[in-house]
């Protein structure tokens, strides 16, 4: 990977996510040699990607070069790779651009879309944890969009028009609440040879409320507020198939959609090469000690979404969100330290600062430990905690002015087809 | 289509660029249909596509929704579609999503890039005429600098770091001045595992000056600047081939380079179906008179680049940049009214505006009919013509904004390799 060899322990970082960029900054300027390796040369601020799929937001809006994220250090490397494999015992990992040793080594690869086992659903369904595949659902959006104008009969025309969206979680519930936005602010005014009442717009989950984590309080709310935009809400629904046409679900219902985004779940996305006994079975996150180190090794870390510790508040780990992965990456930078200097560790300890979601303008629902609302204050507070952890000044000015273009004008701008989507070919 | 019948002439207007777009405009809530088709749901606005090659804006600033610019007119429709043939004698277009019936015809199909019938400079050269374009060119010098990294020798290394661009027309200018701001200030910043002096950039010309329309001086300036920040220059220099690896010109001179940026010519994007004589041979452009019918035709117009019209002042037809369109496109809107009210048409009279190209931060060229100048005040008046010209507020805000920004930081924020650009496999 031609990273030159260093008087100082190098420590190899898999992932510029919030737990892999957090680590970096942490470490910058220290005595180590820190190799920084994603995919993409990209951090995504995943929490508004939906924005993106939606017309909202362009991506420079909410994704960061990692080049410039750790380009103070100038012990720190960055390379854009696919690692595939490690060997704990030659202490090396293996990515499509070569090999490289580690003396530490962190995986903070995150999740990846859970299809749990649907090859029909994986194939013709949405997924969005990534910015490429946010575009894509603008592009298909606006696609069918066009394509309903010019459709054949009044049945294509729903099946342009109906966009199903798997998974009552955040992702799920701004995502629907964006789309509502785009049929009652867009469609009328732009579309006026397409009727706003055939445009549905459905969100199924599989619990028995919305947004299972949060408080019921925040599920009726955010149902509440969905419903008053006009989507539909199916609880205990589960989509069993999707032929690229038909949504099929658990309750015998069938739906013409030619749009089924799936936000219905993750699961990690580990590195080959630890013992099997190191990761959890069904969900594919490592196991960690307190100090994030994954069970049976001393030098090998993981962090935020993939790493699964049991703590006395947390027995059965940490909710996959930002902030466990942002303070574990804060605290394994210094812990990092003083396991070089033979110092004690100190554990993790997770400061759960409330979660919330936003619905559409003026609606939002928060869940802090002792106070729980909704509405306009919660769409604000919603909006200033988003501003302040995106990453970089531009971005937040950019983001900013956008909302404010969009709250004004009731408008979502970036409505590019600018790659248009193919849809693999459904049986005809 | 699905275009509902009208008691109105039906005007069918081919393309939503400069000119498409204020023909459009001028016909609004005039008594007439009007049916605007594209093949992309957006305008773009060429003049900035090298800012989104180079990294310093996303799409969404130069680009904009078709129907946005055409909302507010009822009898207006919009259709995404490819035209490919008309039936002047049945009055009727054929397109990919069916055929459509026209009483009044306008083409305003622009220009596509001209590779001189070179197949080999088509399949590996990156053409920059559309969004898509621009991205892959913003992709490909991300991927290379990436490349560049990890090159296995300095051979290699040189290859990924050479940056070519055929053309010095303003487009070619403007493009060599952006990737050397990227070679000043991106890359000792942010690539500090890269030697900025390995980077090169050279502009090739045909001719014996750059920027062969304006003034000696403007061209001399022009060459000045490029050269001041790096650019090696070539001029009287043809590029004759290139296999994705080696650059060869007429005058004996190879050039490793993984990019060959291709901005030396245009050549028009007829639809098959008229006379051959109403088309020009070499350009492709339609002959028009002076109210852009094209010859031989009452009820078939062209507008903008693809339209050629000798004229006493022009006796070898108008210039192909944005203005002679605008300024048809707002003509023949008036002209069709009195064509439909059976009253006199008026000429076309172009008003040179002048010509300006920018090279770099507080480097322009500006040629105005009596006034020629160059240097801090020729760039703010090249950044206040093009805000103005930008379509809708919120993008001359959001193009402001990364303007100043990138000023104030020397920094291009858009670095985002989101497609990764695949390049055709040359020979080996």
């Amino acid at each position: 990977m031609n990273i030159p060899n260093s008087k100082f322990p190098r420590v190899v970082i898999i992932g510029g996510g919030f737990a892999g960029i957090q680590m970096a900054k942490a470490l910058a300027n220290k005595a180590v040699q820190i190799v920084l390796i994603d995919k993409h040369n990209y951090h995504t601020f995943q929490p508004l990607l939906y924005q993106v799929a939606s017309g909202g937001l362009e991506p420079d809006s909410i994704a960061y070069p990692l080049r410039k994220i750790i380009k103070k250090h100038k012990q720190t490397f960055f390379r854009l790779a696919n690692v595939f494999k490690l060997d704990a015992s030659r202490q090396l990992i293996t990515a499509d651009i070569g090999d490289l040793s580690y003396d530490y080594l962190v995986i903070a690869t995150g999740t990846k879309t859970n299809f749990f086992g649907n090859a029909a659903i994986e194939k013709f369904s949405m997924p969005m944890k990534k910015v490429p595949q946010a575009l894509n659902i603008r592009s298909l959006i606006l696609q069918n969009f066009e394509k309903a104008t010019i459709a054949k009969n009044e049945n294509d025309r729903k099946g342009f028009l109906n966009f199903v969206i798997v998974g009552g979680g955040p992702t799920g519930v701004e995502l629907a609440g964006a789309i509502a936005e785009l049929k009652n602010h867009i469609l009328p005014r732009d579309y006026h040879d397409l009727n706003r009442d055939d445009m549905k717009i459905h969100l199924l989950e599989g619990h028995e409320r919305l947004l299972p984590p949060m408080s019921t309080n925040a599920s009726l709310k955010a149902e509440e507020f969905l419903k008053a935009l006009g989507v539909e809400v199916h609880c205990k629904t589960i989509v069993t198939n999707y032929d690229g046409k038909t949504v099929s679900t658990n309750s015998g219902h069938q739906m013409e959609a030619e749009t089924l985004i799936w936000a219905a779940g993750v699961t990690g996305a580990p590195v080959d090469g630890l013992e099997a006994k190191s990761l959890l079975e069904r969900s594919n996150r490592y196991r960690v000690n307190q100090f994030n180190q994954i069970e049976g090794y001393t030098n090998i870390f993981a962090l935020g979404d993939i790493a699964y510790m049991e703590t006395d508040n947390y027995p059965n780990g940490h909710p996959q969100v930002a902030q466990p992965a942002i303070q574990q990456g804060k605290l394994l930078g210094k812990n990092l330290m003083r396991l070089i200097n033979k110092q004690p560790l100190k554990p993790f300890r997770y400061n759960d600062k409330g979660s919330m979601a936003t619905i559409g303008r003026n609606k939002a629902v928060v869940d802090l430990n002792n106070f729980k609302f909704s509405g306009v204050f919660a769409w604000f507070i919603w909006m200033f905690i988003h501003l302040m952890v995106l990453v970089g000044f531009r971005n937040r000015v950019i983001v900013f002015f956008n909302w404010l273009y969009s709250y004004i004008n009731f408008d979502k701008a970036a409505r590019l087809i600018i790659r248009p989507f193919t849809k693999k070919k459904a049986p005809s």
